[in-house]
């Protein structure tokens, strides 16, 4: 028995498309991640690979995207389990500021170890900044001290991967068909994890808007295929330049 | 310490609309439901009532509804549980005809009886008919000999209260503001039962669409105020005469 688990990275976001860090900041798909989250569907639709369970983030983005990919196979009505432990990466005090400035500001060297290496995290954000979500009541379960204010690759899937074995892999053993509908950087890490990518490489694994990746899984949840299967192999590897060219002017 | 409770019945459908028998058929909103489903959102966000508990039915109109009017607010983060036990009265053979021609044909007593009679199910629909939602994969954790086929109100009184007693009420004794997004004899049932309204009176009772009814609960989880408060109780009062209304050409 393999299992089926369905990672999708939401459609373009407002911040996206305007080049800005956007890390924890919740805003919403623009109009062509409304689009992307609706061609998801169509995939989905038409491999007959239809999601038993969703779990999602609890930023806007990822539950937008959810929503329009599950209402487009008729799959609305699954159950659905959040957790900010699928959240993007924090970007502290980063969110909200252009990448291509930050570039130019800090240079080239600075500006690839903030955005790909595995362990440097970007400056502290302040608590009570105008793009910090210390306050925000949606994250007032997770231990004050636990709470981030900046994070690094290392430290997603530190967060991430207890979420993985407490939530995501028990529905895989029961036999869901699992979508998980998350960000860039989460899901780097939980692929990262599936495919045993080491520190160094995972800084070239890029993953695009809105093209679901198909993952089989052996029983001991291991890829049946390494990378697993893009739906739309052609989209994704145009979407995969585009998200390594961010920052660029 | 009391508990919050609100209770929101989708916006207009496709269906509403064209005065059509719905049930469990899934359509979705029109133009108007989803307007009806964003003003909810302002109407809870201008009185400060932000629900920290989803609960909905299976069916596209209540998800629909609950997403924008939760995306309005700023919560669409809060966990989700669904049932099918939440879903609208099976409106058995009667689903997808026409309310008007139904009024017709079978006389003014019938149609009342079907519509508003607390005992009296309408004809069952057959298993595999074009409307029927027998074999709908949503439904298969629904043992077959407990799929309903028709129902009369005292049939979803008698589905819908297991699930309050499960999972609705632990959630308000958490603590959690808790909305429920559902169907206007599924939320009848539960109003039945609130504010202990007899099967004879409950024929009289009808909820507008897409206007919260907040309930304050006691400890006993019995009604502050028997009937609730609707947020926007002028546009209830209209709301609930359009439903009294309905079948009428």
């Amino acid at each position: 028995m393999t299992s089926k688990l369905i990672l999708l990275r939401h459609g373009e976001s407002e911040w996206n498309s305007k080049n800005l860090f956007t890390g924890w900041v919740d805003v919403d798909l623009n109009e062509k991640g409304v689009g992307e989250a609706k061609n998801a569907a169509a995939l989905l639709k038409s491999e007959d690979l239809l999601p038993t369970v969703l779990h999602t983030s609890l930023l806007r983005r990822a539950i937008h995207t959810a929503y329009l990919a599950l209402d487009g196979c008729d799959r609305h009505w699954i159950p659905v389990r959040r957790s900010w432990r699928l959240n993007e990466r924090h970007y502290g005090s980063l969110q909200g500021l252009n990448k291509a400035e930050i570039r130019e500001k800090y240079g080239e060297t600075q500006f690839m170890a903030w955005r790909r290496s595995y362990d440097v995290p970007p400056p502290e954000i302040e608590k009570d900044g105008e793009f910090s979500q210390y306050n925000d009541p949606r994250y007032a379960d997770i231990p004050a001290e636990e709470r981030p204010l900046h994070e690094c690759l290392k430290d997603v899937v530190a967060r991430m991967l207890p979420y993985w074995e407490s939530d995501i892999v028990p529905d895989l053993k029961d036999g869901h068909t699992v979508l998980v509908a998350a960000h860039g950087n989460s899901l780097r890490a939980l692929v990262k994890h599936l495919d045993g990518i080491s520190d160094d490489d995972i800084a070239g694994l890029n993953i695009p808007t809105g093209i679901p990746l198909y993952y089989e899984l052996d029983e001991t949840l291991k890829p049946v295929v390494r990378g697993g299967r893009y739906l739309d192999p052609e989209a994704a590897e145009a979407g995969q330049k585009a998200v390594a060219n961010q920052g660029k002017k």
